[in-house]
């Protein structure tokens, strides 16, 4: 199976030659200094390699199990969460009020990468938690609070989402499950809720689930909905656990993949809650959370192809077969190596200049939560624009590259015994789940582009004006500055498009939502090359940090201006050829 | 599970219309006369639909099992086998000198598609069979043909084709599978074969396997390599079963899909071989057979793609959820049917223009292996140069398009209850064996591109040109041939690139090896869809044939020029960047 190695290296030289975080201005940021960073960074890797990582495998082969009621986690998981616990992890970004390390959403975030790349089913146990201890932080009382996050906050409950019901998902406001008002303040709930990761397990002493359904009085659709804390075990008022809530499990959903983690069909028969936030106002509950929980997914697209890629460099250097084109390059082997093949090189360079590029938007989309945190509109605007862009294009793109580091195994990649099947299998769910990524695309294109005006697209244009006209003068930043630069018009140009068809036409700006999605994160990822090749230069001018490294980054962003940035003609003539193609044929002729 | 419909209408349409194949000119072609071509397809449909399609989840599910030795295939397997043998559905387009029907390849693979979209897995043992009846008819003796064939054709006795071992797949010239003479003539084989489709079953009395190795005296490298005909029951003189053969299976491999279909270890210990062919001529004799083996498996990549399009078209018509943009199209519910939407039509656009496509080059590719068996040279040249693009593109595509199927389905998709999952990790194979994708790159590139000085090449540039031509004057048609033009003109010019660049430098043509690939199969899609629109143009002008059918047909081929064909732009600007991006990094970087 393959073993994994965190990119500390990588990180570093994000966090500190091109995010500068130290320089942010933002509360805290200062105190993040290389080695402090490079500390946390290194002992997640070591625990992510001796951990999670030999339990990948073991989560996919055994997945969970459904015994009398109860879930059963594969074997060693229990001890791998206690060891997740016990050394803080899943305390590092929350809030110190309730026993949260407060680091920011940044070094959670590339903490977070590296667990998932060793365990995407496992790391999920700890993610849905975090996503509902993030909603009862926004929108929970100060009981609540008090209550539930302190032992959220250390994974000795965890958390759960509610939403999709067996005839809705991206469609909440079909729901059903319903909430009815009882005289002590609580409420009744009752419904069915499917595909719920974590829904139950033995990890835990309780399972908070935040469930969102139906109080009377709010009217159809979305508009009457509300979200519910529902525990698994009621939590009496000093925080001890006192009776078993009329919650239970269904079924266990048989998965491609994610076995490890899950994913339940639950039962709420008159089960009791407990209102979270506003009555009625529960998607708008929901929403707050969004952009954290789809830059999450995002990260777990391109993390899976990170854990893909290295496994498939290791191989593509260790497996010999066949001999170079240009010269044998092994003469004391009886072949040479898969990397000296151009075709096996350019599939390694889309996996590498994709994830590297991926790592470097997530980072900065969640330095973008970390300001919008501190309250800079500006950065909350840029965030929202781009969270469909990083969970919908890089889980496109991630499962892409899965699936390439997958073919330089050949057979040996379809069978089990290597690990590629399983990265490829768990990788498909991200461009499914929190909004299937046509929904990204919508969001992008029906709702992001245009709001407030269209502001936020704007200044994202303006921020690569300035970063092109920044590498003015500098002939080595031209491969990267020229092509960001023809890339961005064509950005302009697809929405332009949009802005004239939108009125008459809103069928034209969707059927070209995918392509603009992905256009749109080429040109993400053409911006952050750019800015990590101009780090790594200066970096080069200055004489500081590793050579070999930061000439590297060059190439392979050189690889993603001249392979990758392409593609944008392409989504472009998509985009321009409008509605017709797509919708001339009549539902019936399908 | 998905319920299979076959496209006969389609492949009718195929057959009459655009290749005429009564007109052909070819032996027996005459009599294929649209009833009785309507008749095996619609009768090989209900086969499929009632008997192979209910199997293939079960397949899927039950796996293959290793008793003692023995392996067992998933229930049901045995009797649908036997209702494939009774329907004389195995003896199609085999020889009638030994049991064969004659039918041309053309019908052989119009039937195949329908068995493979409804259980590819089912469908391999015939499959296999048909590689090894293929290679036996091609080189065997008198004496081996007249044992082995007729129980082959009827599938008493099945085949495998024996190439991998452990340490080589694509680089034959390694294996040590040895091959001794024996005094009576016989050879004794000893070796372990890994990765062999239907390497052992309960479905026949006896299998055939057909097995690459070294005889004494052959050199290094492929030069030395033979192949054998190694029974598992060795056979007697006249045709009664013998002795047990040397050969037993190691295990089974645990693999990402086609569960149904047992991928095993073989060992031969000593076994007892016959030499098929001439002895150090073994990989030119698996050459002969390469051309049709590899359409079949381009044609498992699409026909699991329009299996999958079948249920994703079935569930978005279906499947209610949100509002159409352009105004409620479905009052009397409580939502509107996927389809409405713009991005859902897309994915079923690009699934339906991409199989719809496919067909018709699988069937053109097929006629051409009808011509040149009846010794048209340039028919053979022609089926040279498609063949990679056929394998490759083919399957890249279909996979794509059955992920993007899947994606239809949500959630839904990722369980494994509807089958989507299935198809996605069954159509996986089909890029990798055969023949890894890379690998049909460089032989399309490195091979076949200069054979005969590009004269393969040219013609088919020129039967493009024609192709324009001939439309000149119809503007209906010019939403095809436009596109076509450049397209192809972009083909040329990637062609001339490789020439410029090739003598002196290897490595630039090898890098851009895929896109070119890719390129190559947009180009043949969109001289696909440019004859099946002219010939539903033709129908449609003298009032023939079913409107709504044929105007079906021109929508999906005008979305095919508009949305598919701009990849060939990206495709170009990749492969001109050259070498120098993919190869500047240092092995050792990765």
């Amino acid at each position: 199976m393959p073993a994994y190695a965190a990119p500390v290296a990588d990180m570093q030289f994000l966090l500190h030659r091109v995010l500068k975080v130290r320089d942010s201005g933002l509360p805290g940021h200062d105190d993040l200094d290389p080695d402090f960073t490079g500390q946390i960074l290194t002992e997640a890797g070591r625990v992510a390699s001796e951990v999670l990582a030999p339990l990948n495998a073991v989560g996919d082969r055994h997945g969970c199990r459904l015994d009398n009621g109860v879930v059963r986690t594969p074997p060693g998981f229990d001890a791998a969460f206690r060891t997740m616990k016990d050394g803080g992890w899943t305390a590092l970004d929350c809030d110190p009020a309730y026993g949260g390390q407060g680091l920011p959403c940044l070094m959670g975030t590339a903490v977070g990468e590296i667990f998932v790349s060793a365990n995407m089913a496992f790391n999920m146990y700890q993610g849905l938690t975090h996503g509902a201890y993030s909603a009862i932080h926004a929108h929970g009382t100060a009981e609540q609070k008090a209550l539930y996050l302190p032992p959220m906050v250390r994974c000795d409950w965890t958390g759960t989402m509610n939403l999709t019901e067996p005839h809705c998902g991206t469609d909440l406001g079909m729901l059903r499950t319903r909430a009815e008002p009882q005289p002590d303040g609580s409420w009744r709930i009752t419904g069915t809720k499917i595909f719920i990761s974590a829904g139950d397990h033995d990890l835990a002493q309780n399972i908070i689930h935040l469930v969102l359904a139906r109080a009377p009085g709010g009217g159809e659709g979305t508009r009457g909905i509300s979200l519910f804390i529902v525990p698994k075990v009621l939590v009496n008022p000093d925080g001890t656990l006192g009776a078993r809530n009329a919650v239970s499990v269904g079924k266990i959903e048989h998965k491609m993949g994610i076995h490890g983690n899950a994913t339940c069909v639950m039962n709420y028969d008159g089960a009791t809650g407990f209102l979270l936030g506003d009555l009625h106002k529960g998607m708008r509950a929901m929403f707050t959370m969004m952009n954290e929980a789809r830059l999450g997914v995002g990260l777990q697209g391109y993390a899976v192809a990170a854990a893909a890629y290295q496994a498939a460099a290791a191989y593509a250097k260790d497996r010999l077969q066949g001999r170079a084109v240009t010269g044998v390059a092994n003469p004391d082997g009886p072949a040479d190596p898969l990397i000296v093949h151009p075709d096996i090189r350019r599939a390694l360079m889309d996996q590498r200049s994709l994830v590297e590029g991926a790592r470097a938007l997530t980072f900065w989309g969640a330095t973008l939560i970390d300001r919008a945190r501190a309250g800079d509109a500006a950065a909350e605007a840029a965030i929202s624009l781009l969270t469909p862009v990083i969970k919908g294009f890089l889980t496109d793109r991630g499962f892409d590259c899965t699936v390439q580091a997958q073919q330089v195994f050949g057979g040996h990649g379809y069978v089990e015994d290597w690990g590629m099947s399983q990265f490829a299998r768990d990788a498909r769910i991200a461009m499914i789940y929190e909004g299937a990524n046509g929904i990204q695309a919508l969001d992008l294109v029906g709702r992001k582009l245009a709001q407030d005006g269209g502001r936020a697209m704007m200044a994202f244009l303006e921020t690569i004006k300035a970063e092109v006209r920044a590498q003015a003068g500098d002939d080595r930043m031209a491969p990267f500055a020229e092509p960001l630069k023809t890339a961005s018009k064509q950005l302009q140009q697809a929405a332009m498009f949009f802005v004239a068809q939108g009125m008459t036409r809103p069928a034209a700006a969707l059927a070209g939502s995918t392509d603009f999605l992905h256009l749109m994160g080429h040109v993400c990822l053409g911006l952050m090359w750019t800015r990590m090749a101009r780090a790594a230069l200066d970096a080069l001018d200055a004489g500081e940090g590793d050579a070999a490294f930061l000439q590297a980054k060059l190439a392979t962003g050189r690889y993603y201006m001249a392979r990758q940035l392409p593609a944008c003609t392409m989504h472009l003539a998509r985009i321009e050829s409008g509605a017709d193609p797509v919708m001339a044929l009549p539902a019936e002729a399908f």
